[in-house]
């Protein structure tokens, strides 16, 4: 049998690729959890039909979530993931050792059970033996809520704004994420496509920008996302990605990262003119 | 009908794109051309089966071939584009007030006659209306071999390295491209996408540095290409991109460009680790 997945970008667009097997097919309380082995980029896994993370292009989506905010605060010690259940932000979270603890709050606990078992190559940092990552099977909303000044770092690794995350883009979330960072904090989210997604975008900024003093946003290639050309957002209380980064600590990090470097950090943030115009104020 | 194309990147990959209808298929002496209208990108041009232009997204690949190299360039004034019978890259160099003189040179008339039918806004300094513009129906080597010593600027806008554009890749083309450069001239061609054609940029990058001083890879997204990540070669025989770079005259820039501008094209030429790793000498 020759079978393809195509995932539609929009009603008249696709990227359609070869399947060799399904390897798992089921329902959570929240979604639709598909992983099924491609063969061009490896086992993938779907949520409610959409490409979540593949074995091939993940280590571009989990540096760009990760080592920007990373390597722009100076001093990272605590850190919290909101969504990210397949573990690759707390993977890369862990590779800097200013960090003295990671939580992950993901609402889903299926996705974390089967991306330890089909993803152990990203799921490395949350099967439960390293003590400085903590797991917590929760509602994003309802753990800042408890957890009011206390984080560095929040990242928001979601799914897209329909389904469980939907919550994630709007301004109350925010206000809760500013007070659960400490005083100096960032804030980092996946934001969509700038080529697709110029409304979301657009919504998201302004919500972003009547929170946080210093509203950026960044790119990255993602092959398997539509267009190839995915977007985060950067909000911080303090400090700025350009003019606070020291080059040198992130030229000098002691791993290795194939996507994030100290010139490309910067090179991120270099928007083209209609990704500009998407987030103008 | 349900009409859908399907663009294979590899075996395994591909993009789909729902059509409405076909509105010219023909075979040259060179390749098979095809025009089709999608209901997501508009006009679609293909030549051997694979996306050259379509009318939603080619603003990138043609801003992006050609502002680098021109605002680079401290007074280019006499530009020869190679391939590109669409015309888009004519279009963008006719925004450049210092330009007296573009030669568009491609090989196979028939590309230029359909786009002049199909593309109007693509092709619209290639009708014949502008004495700043110079068409040639011909080979680019034999059209080179001619006029040596004479650009400021050559764009190599080729198909892949496959079918008629094979010699576009190879050193003896390169040479031939520096020698009917000037003492201070650039060339720009495109150069694949980092993801999916490592070996091919690995050579072709090794070619260049036999022949130009400086050579340096710059990217940008292209949503129809193979993985949205595309490349640039940038070979210099004394302007670097970054260090001889005017940013105050790219920023003062009297037309719109929807995707270049003066930051952009710092950070055009920022790229990821891997991408790096492909073109290592």
């Amino acid at each position: 049998m020759d079978l393809w997945y195509t995932e539609k970008h929009s009603d008249n667009v696709g990227i359609t690729m070869k399947v060799s097997k399904s390897l798992f097919s089921g329902k959570s309380d929240f979604q639709q959890l598909d992983i099924v082995e491609t063969l061009e980029y490896g086992k993938m896994m779907l949520l409610d039909g959409l490409v979540m993370v593949t074995e091939r292009d993940e280590f571009i989506y989990h540096d760009m979530i990760v080592h920007p905010a990373l390597f722009t605060h100076p001093c990272p010690k605590k850190v919290l993931v909101i969504g990210g259940g397949d573990g690759g932000s707390i993977r890369e979270i862990m590779k800097h050792s200013s960090v003295e603890q990671a939580v992950l709050c993901e609402i889903d606990g299926l996705v974390i059970e089967k991306s330890i078992e089909f993803f152990p190559t990203i799921a490395s940092e949350i099967d439960g033996s390293n003590p400085r990552v903590k797991l917590h099977v929760d509602d994003g909303l309802a753990y800042i809520r408890e957890h009011q000044d206390e984080f560095d770092i929040i990242l928001v690794d979601s799914t897209d704004p329909i389904g469980p995350a939907i919550g994630l883009f709007e301004q109350d979330f925010y206000n809760l994420v500013a007070g659960a960072l400490k005083e100096d904090g960032i804030m980092v989210a996946q934001s969509e496509s700038p080529f697709y997604h110029a409304k979301i975008q657009q919504a998201m900024f302004a919500n972003l920008r009547a929170v946080f003093p210093i509203v950026e946003m960044y790119q990255a290639f993602i092959p398997t996302y539509p267009s190839g050309f995915w977007s985060f957002a950067f909000a911080s209380k303090r400090y700025h990605p350009l003019h606070d980064f020291d080059k040198d600590r992130a030229k000098n990090r002691v791993f290795y990262t194939k996507y994030y470097n100290e010139d490309l950090h910067i090179g991120a943030f270099m928007l083209p003119t209609f990704a500009r115009e998407n987030i103008k104020p």
